[in-house]
């Protein structure tokens, strides 16, 4: 079956792996945040009226995907802050290309 | 809160239905191969192990998204075919952009 295909079974099971990676709720917000730089957790929960419990979740998954990296400022007060790895920042390119579709066909949901 | 931060929040949300819409299971699989042309539906069947049922439910998602189009030849035999609509073909750049990403940074798991 899927030989008959001219594909490569692994790089579509890494593209299925990116794009729910990226089809996450939140996901891309907290990327395109992280792309402006660190940011501490109060500010990621103040830029979205996303939920304490689903933020400190998504983040937990984002960093075990190694897209970003958590440090902890002992303080006091004690500040944790979260930064985009390489492996986070090499996302700006698919960010900004979903960004100009969404822009593109999204707004007004324009149909072809 | 949000006026805070210097974003469009409609942007946001427009890149968040993006998202959305691409991360879900087998959407990457089917815009990918309709890139290449339109293809009948034992085309797309036979090009992946998804089960017919969940098939059908993701091309009428995509159709009723305005991503793609359905067209029936009456035959005989009957033969249903689907082709990307320009907003769906639009996809081409962020599929592209994903695929670079997940070569590069899903093959092997490769962390920064």
């Amino acid at each position: 079956m899927a030989s008959k295909k001219n594909h490569d079974p692994s790089a579509c099971a890494r593209y299925e792996k990116a794009t729910e990676l990226l089809g996450k709720r939140w996901t891309g917000m907290l990327v395109r945040t992280l792309l402006d730089g660190p940011r501490r957790y109060g500010e990621l929960a103040a830029a979205s009226d996303i939920s304490d419990r689903v933020l400190s979740e998504r983040l937990k998954e984002l960093e075990t995907e190694g897209l970003l990296a958590r440090s902890v400022d002992p303080g006091p007060p004690v500040r944790v802050s979260y930064a985009l790895t390489k492996k986070g920042e090499g996302l700006w390119k698919v960010v900004e290309e979903i960004g100009k579709w969404a822009d593109r066909w999204l707004d007004g949901e324009r149909e072809s």
